[in-house]
């Protein structure tokens, strides 16, 4: 056995303590990454390790985990991204986000897999890592800089081609639902979950990373000639994203029944579907595409206008879930101010999904006489109207008013702050707001967001997918499901959700799956970069065996089944017009599915079987104390 | 007009104010008794309007409203119930529980229609009413004394003909599961939603009736012969009831899957179910049947044995409910056990019940090691123990331990005190603990346990036995309904709903649908007594009116459809075996169809068309504010 079993990929952390500002390089034992893999699951344990119940998100307690995959910054295509790992302060429970562009590979070419941040500095800094050195600096200068500043600001104090992921004012002050940016006006985002906050709170500025090192992979040769067989069919099969990047398929999104319109009031709204689109973006505003390192298909968006209105808008364009939940969600039609309010969140560092949430939320209470023009500033907070909208997002990034405070903890709170029937119209599970596709249109979400470790999320399964244009031949769904049945979907939802336990895990883009790229490739190339001999079944249930660590993670935190749901307007209010008029996720059934398959009790809690087939013993102890 | 346009019916009502020990007799104007009828519906309006959001159901400022309907006394067959109805300490919204024996008769021939009983004595009284008087006596040297003792004391204080309905130890010491018991050992009780504490915080023990007037009815003739035509058919179709009580069905509702079985955890226990039915009763311990007053069915049980363990045990036998719930639901299958147990909750003044759902409760709890053996005072408290149980119920009613007043508080309270996991298997809706029948095994009582207005409740509806045996060809459903099928379900339940309002309003026993009474033949008497000329449509609206008046009391409190759901295990779990092994209530597209037919909006709340069209509109008035 050699001293290395793992040739390619060396579990290199770096830890830093900043309430002691001390600074360690350590590294993760052979058998953790054998376990947990990298990424998200590493990080996930060290989260389960070293936080408990009563540790409060924002407090030095918490950790803030950046980790990359065993897979990162090798030729695997795809591999640019990164996750953010931390006890989330919007949802109190296990916290996740990743991100793209180049911040992720260039760590790892600077000689480390993950940075574990803990503890509190006593005044603001940023972390600079190069070549295998890293140091805290003094961040007041640029504290209280938007991001794209701060990208520009940090780059001009270390070396130009630094990579910095940083937070703006929203996660200085707190705000949960602020995001962490990275690559500048590129605007990749960790938005989801409220990690800016923990950032803010640890007085983190950001950390700029400069890489130069090469990657070591196991079977180099063997790597670039898979690749090169299949880079091309990735490349013809996802051109739409290239083409008209993640809203080229607005149009089809809204016929199908599947956009947010109006705070999932509404089933159908074609024509603001359309000025919303991809192709909208295309003949109008969009000056570029944009490639995360390691990136061969090209989904991001770049504009560049100047508009009497909204001034110049320049850099990264909005994504679909953005032109959804900002646009859609909110009645708001016009594609420049929603590329003005996706500068505008990047900069203050907002996680746009939630965002666009609390601004459809906002807008609804106002409706209801629930928020005054007193208190909105004198704001005539309507549907669709996009001055109003851009003021929020205003408010809430520099946490203006009271109202822009309220705003900026989520929905979930801003509904027990404003009360009456606001509850009604805070659509999150768990804490986090609902992302932009809908159960009503493909009932896979539906147990989706209900069980998804993080709160309502879409990409924790990406299980919608298999109902419309993929299949998973690999494991057993050799043909597209039905997206208003519950025929199979319990099983059809965990293994989606394990599979992109280990997508998050390696870190590899989950559109490679648009590309044809199916699940026993990922097992081959993980394999040719580590050295290891994983078998598709060894691969999944490392997939799983993370799934559950999260799911124990979150039950030591007090979730059980009667957390596993969707907000009332989701299960009993139908759309009413459109592609899933009728249609309501019977999430019971879904649910009794889902847990039998993935061998949960009645509690929704793993069984000692599953827990011992998983070998989670350790993790799982506190079960049975 | 005539001075007394109905006259048959006053509307005479005696107001009691215990804080000041005033007493005042006031009478209901004709134009609130043709809107809201009397019984529940006419004090759901009277706690309406003198109560409100911010009012202690345990404080003074709680009425507690006893009220018979137009019919109480009459020749009406099986109108001999009363209901009370407070804001309840169990839920925190409206409540109310209804009652048979003779007390409401009795109360009706004394002259009045209803008590309405304000305000906190200084010390323990009871109210003795005696044909049109009534006075407030010393309750003090009674206090302490069980429900079966109080009857015999206030009888030999007052008349041996009084009767007496009051509260036990365990209403004295504010269980939020007790209930008020009348006709002494005959154990009549109303039980649900903690309308026994409420009497207790009053410190009120007992209200004794004596009555001997006459009642006037409109059309004395036509009513004694439409009554003489039907009441054979009556006892010939209920003739099971009459034979095995409400537990004649026991085998039947356990092969159906309907038999709640350890927690609502189980599919089958056939051996267990004919150990406790009716047939089983008739065989051993039945002593007699009991009729209430104006009965012509007699499904009450009176037993009578003498056993080793349990010693001496007469009068009321256990219903259904009891023996599904502290016997199956326990999973404890000694009939003289349940018996036993019967007879300890009427004497301490507990909702059978809701006492079951708590003990089943607590030994789930106590097999997780969230209730250990020293908390118990040394019982084990384990599954199907009958001792364990007799036990619990001693230590609920006299709120002795720490572990008896936690679960005197209900399941809902009792999960949030014992915490862990335990809130998966504390079995509510809305606080009140689910009755006997399993939404699992009619989708029907899914919806109505969600949307009834006191919480989970079969008998708002009763629309289960429309999915069984009982036709409502009045109503649109000439047959009976697929009880595993959402077709036509939200309507059936409205409309069911509606009806049971009537039924608790005119007041009349439900059972006697299963003698194959129809509404309209409910509307002929109702005319008949009061000489009103109500078509079957007005008398069906006019049950609607009241439902929704209760909702809008629930609104008013916060309630929402955000509230209107069940219990996880009850959504999520299956039965496994048995006649309902696969089915779940898919609550979704039931409540969809619900709202839908009710008129309700978004947020569950009756749109203003539908406030128009009941003429709610001054009641409704504080939704737009």
């Amino acid at each position: 056995m050699k001293d290395n079993p793992t040739p390619g990929y060396a579990g290199r952390i770096l830890r830093v303590d900043l309430s002691r500002g001390r600074i360690r390089k350590v590294s993760i034992e052979h058998s953790l990454l054998r376990r947990f893999i990298g990424g998200s699951g590493l990080a996930a344990k060290i989260l389960f390790d070293e936080t408990r119940p009563d540790t409060d998100p924002l407090s030095p307690e918490n950790l803030l985990i950046f980790m990359t995959g065993p897979v990162t910054a090798t030729n695997v295509p795809m591999s640019g991204r990164y996750q953010v790992v931390s006890k989330s302060p919007l949802t109190g429970i296990y916290g996740e986000s990743d991100s793209g562009g180049s911040w992720g590979p260039e760590l790892k070419k600077a000689g480390f897999d993950g940075v574990v941040i803990s503890g509190r500095s006593a005044k603001p800094v940023y972390l600079w890592i190069s070549d295998g050195i890293a140091e805290l600096r003094d961040a007041s200068h640029i504290w209280g800089l938007d991001t794209y500043e701060t990208d520009r600001a940090v780059r001009d104090e270390t070396d130009r081609y630094a990579v910095i992921a940083c937070i703006g004012p929203a996660g200085e002050k707190l705000a949960r639902i602020a995001g962490i940016i990275n690559d500048g006006k590129h605007g990749r985002a960790a938005a989801r979950c409220g990690l800016g906050a923990v950032m803010g709170s640890k007085l983190l500025k950001a950390i700029a990373v400069r890489g130069t090192g090469g990657i070591e992979v196991a079977d180099p040769d063997g790597l670039q000639e898979s690749i090169r067989k299949i880079a091309p069919s990735i490349i013809e099969k996802a051109k739409r994203l290239h083409d008209y990047g993640t809203s080229g398929g607005m149009t089809s999104i809204e016929a199908i029944g599947d956009l947010p319109i109006k705070n999932w009031l509404l089933g159908s709204w074609r024509e603001g579907a359309e000025r919303l689109s991809g192709q909208e973006m295309a003949r109008t505003i969009l000056s570029g595409r944009y490639y995360c390192r390691g990136c061969i298909v090209g989904c991001g968006r770049e504009v560049s206008f100047e508009d009497e209105r909204y001034g110049r808008v320049e850099g990264a364009g909005p994504e679909y879930e953005t032109l959804a939940m900002i646009g859609a969600n909110c009645l708001i039609d016009d594609l420049k101010a929603v590329a003005k309010a996706n500068e505008l969140c990047n900069r203050y560092g907002l996680d746009t999904i939630s965002t666009g949430a609390v601004i459809a939320f906002a807008m609804e209470a106002y409706e209801h006489g629930l928020i005054s023009r007193e208190e909105t500033g004198g704001i005539k907070l309507v549907w669709g109207d996009p001055n109003a909208m851009l003021s929020m997002i205003d408010k809430i990034g520099r946490r203006e008013s009271k109202l822009g405070w309220i705003l900026g903890e989520g929905v979930m709170r801003a509904a027990e702050k404003i009360g009456g029937i606001s509850a009604e119209f805070a659509i999150h599970v768990k804490g986090l707001e609902l992302p932009a596709h809908d159960p009503r249109a493909y009932y896979s979400q539906g147990v989706s967001y209900a069980t998804s470790n993080r709160g309502a999320c879409h990409l924790q399964s990406l299980s919608h997918i298999f109902e419309r244009g993929v299949t998973l031949p690999d494991l057993g769904f050799p043909e597209i499901q039905e997206r208003h049945s519950t025929y199979r979907k319990g099983e059809l939802v965990a293994k989606a959700q394990n599979l992109m336990c280990m997508f998050d895990s390696l870190k590899v883009c989950k559109f490679i799956l648009f590309g044809g790229v199916k699940p026993s490739t990922l097992v081959e190339w993980l394999n040719m970069v580590t050295g290891w001999n994983m078998t598709l079944g060894e691969f999944m249930q490392a997939g799983e065996r993370i799934f559950n660590l999260k799911r124990l993670y979150n039950i030591r935190e007090g979730i059980s089944r009667k957390d596993d749901t969707l907000p009332p307007r989701i299960l009993t209010h139908k759309r009413g017009s459109g592609g899933s008029a009728d249609a309501l996720p019977p999430l019971g059934e879904l649910l009794s599915q889902y847990y039998s398959y993935r061998g949960w009790n009645e509690f929704g809690v793993p069984s000692r079987e599953k827990v011992t087939e998983l070998r989670l013993e350790e993790e799982a102890r506190f079960l049975y104390k």
